[in-house]
């Protein structure tokens, strides 16, 4: 006779077809380390960088006790490519003290390799017991991680392996913090859908007729994206086998500078890449505006990109942190996007507005040459998040700062530098030879 | 029928709706390195292990330039476990002497780290220029993947890292080699597939009624079984953006010890794992019959698991060699199982052949206490493969084995020494309080 030792544990929690729904044990019991008035003690990974230092003091105003965990990883890159921020950025500890000169506010700063130095990661979630970790700490540049072996292994190695330390981590110290992951976009492909692009979960029907919702499906276009799909199935083993709670989120492409909080005193200034492996391409193109040269457009422009300003960016997080998924579910995701548009419709909107044209260059990318692109962000929306729209007013912002550093700025370094393969750096090499020495006259004619 | 539906299956590459299918830049013109007579040259990673080494002379008997990689890493964690292969096992170094002096026939050995000798590993791809390179150089069980913090970490490093290194060697080296990956049955969950598990890709409707052929979901079941998943989309965006070949070879739980090759010399003795972290459930309860204690069942033991002989295991990787992909095709994705049991129908078969009990313990893994499981392997047949059935013929080799080395067992080390989260392990330690020390006394009745 058997003997059944555990079916009424199990049998209960069986929801999605088939899937594993056992409830894991039970972490931590409750948030005890919740603050009054709903303020919360919150980590946030990567909070150096150009989505993570806006982010970090947008939480500090609303009141949170912040503590910024970064290895300076992202200036460490500007040395690699000879390169820089355009604008002048402080370190962490002039920036922290000047936060707290101007609002009386404390962010604390950790100097730690997440991917490296996990006994000193496990350490701190158990000495702080956050009740939020907001995880930016990856290497988030595609062409980067396109651009050579060492740059493909270091984004594979930094950021697979940063994400696991970090789930082992919590689970480790049995710690109940929320996990608020940035992801990408680029997980889903390009009209791969069907339609809209839901928000991480898609309805299918299974061979047989059988209804599912399952993970979409991953259709990461570069080394960067792959990582961000794999992130996205370590956190689904680790909310079903630990319970820990996730939220991911699937940003689009970022762009704007400053904030209003990093707009306070030029010791808060946020950076601002231009560069052709970490420059947007919004912000890339009002660069190149600036020093009245050609918008370089890959390929026909025809690719249909998600865009949000930096400002959304902080606060669809703090909109994250304060709805975490229930213990037990699967990761929560949203789509962190405000709108969607074409890239030469982008250049011809600056086109009109500083009229400065737009050059086709042979695509370093291996992508398509144009797509549709369709996507849902309505459960940011519903939790009251009103996106800014791509509008003359915050091309201003940007305007001002590549103005105003534009002697900053090394014109060549705007140019495609990474290639996807061998095929797509012929192209753009037999390209270049095609027009002479056109373009490199051109973007010599200003800055140095 | 079979031969249309592999043509199908083999040349229609690139099907997944919207996905990108730019043909990425060729690579190596042809494989210049294939050896007269259909012999190639093989790397096979992981050379040294419980499946890598009978795969290694399985395929120099067949006339193939063989090399083995392999850091001995499966040994070193024999250290680290306190525990060693039941069997008496070789050095490399002796192995393949002795299988030259015996066939006349080189296989040689690199002793190399796949995960952190990247450089290395690089140069051998460029000396060697390998026609197929066999990928089992990953941490392979799931119960050592979940037993703490330090395995869940080198589970992930090791194995991810690893995979990626390989690919990004390849496509350095401008290396047109087919790569063949020891994938998994469990990335697939149990009983997710709306009825028979199909092989890799999963024909379903998306939202509006489109057909759409994906990647079958992921539903791995623990740390391990996590790492293939996220080897599976390496390998779809080597394959898309550089024409990487790859092969992926979604194994069942392996029995059995030697093959007829193995078995021809003390010194060609294939390793034997009887330990709750890497025994496999079969040779694991041939095992305590032989001692003659119960066997260990988890949970109901209603678990359907998929099965292979490590026989079988070597003639699949031959064919799969033998039938790479085309270039710019998908990964080709194979079931590499001969049939399905119920892990209870296993222990009644082993008690009906010897008298030994089963004993049902609370589940240490976090996994559905019941499941039926139908699983695809029409590939592999369509290409000639025969599989074989759990018979007591094949019985009778382990147990020759299990009762002529018993002496070497450590009887409690057969029991679960590592729990999928705190919930099981209390679950397991109340049940053995509530056994007293009944299990330890039985297990304690012989061997040391």
């Amino acid at each position: 006779m058997l003997r059944v030792l555990l079916t009424l544990a199990l049998g209960e929690a069986l929801r999605a077809p088939g899937a594993l729904r056992a409830r894991p044990a039970r972490r931590a019991a409750a948030p005890v380390s919740m603050m009054a008035g709903g303020a919360k003690k919150i980590l946030v990974l990567g909070g150096d960088g150009f989505c993570g230092w806006p982010t970090a003091v947008h939480l500090s105003d609303k009141g949170h006790a912040v503590t910024i965990v970064d290895n300076l990883s992202r200036r460490d890159i500007d040395t690699e490519l000879g390169c820089d921020s355009l604008t002048p950025i402080a370190h962490p500890e002039v920036r922290i003290a000047a936060w707290k000169e101007l609002t009386g506010k404390t962010i604390d700063f950790v100097n730690l390799d997440v991917a490296k130095e996990y006994d000193r990661l496990e350490s701190l979630i158990k000495d702080k017991r956050p009740d939020s970790i907001v995880h930016f700490a990856e290497q988030r540049a595609a062409p980067y991680s396109q651009k050579g072996t060492k740059q493909k292994r270091y984004t594979v190695d930094n950021n697979v392996c940063g994400t696991h330390n970090l789930l082992t981590a919590v689970v480790e110290a049995d710690c109940c913090a929320h996990i608020v992951h940035l992801g990408t976009m680029g997980v889903y492909g390009y009209g791969t859908s069907g339609g809209e692009i839901p928000e991480g979960y898609i309805d299918v029907v299974l061979p047989g007729g059988r209804d599912s919702r399952i993970l979409h499906p991953a259709y990461p276009g570069s080394v960067y994206h792959t990582t961000k799909c794999l992130d996205a199935l370590l956190f689904q083993f680790y909310a079903k086998n630990d319970g820990v709670r996730v939220t991911d989120l699937h940003q689009g492409i970022v762009w704007g500078t400053n904030t209003d909080l990093t707009s306070m005193d030029p010791r808060l200034t946020n950076r601002f890449d231009y560069d052709g492996d970490y420059g947007t391409v919004l912000n890339r193109f009002l660069m190149q505006a600036a020093l009245n040269v050609p918008m370089t457009v890959y390929g026909t422009g025809g690719q249909t990109r998600a865009f949000i300003h930096i400002s959304d960016t902080c606060k669809c997080i703090e909109i994250a942190i304060n709805n975490p998924p229930a213990e037990g579910a699967q990761p929560e995701i949203f789509n962190q996007v405000a709108e969607t548009r074409r890239v030469r419709d982008i250049a011809e909107l600056i086109s009109k507005n500083t009229g400065v044209e737009a050059r086709f260059l042979a695509n370093p990318r291996q992508e398509a040459a144009e797509n549709e692109l369709d996507v849902s962000n309505r459960k940011f929306r519903a939790l009251g998040f009103e996106p800014t729209k791509l509008n003359d007013a915050l091309f201003e912002e940007v305007q001002d700062v590549t103005q105003k550093y534009k002697d900053r700025c090394i014109p060549t370094k705007i140019l495609p530098a990474s290639f996807w393969n061998k095929k797509r750096a012929q192209e753009v090499a037999a390209d270049k030879e095609a027009r002479g020495a056109v373009d490199s006259a051109a973007a010599a004619g200003v800055g140095r």
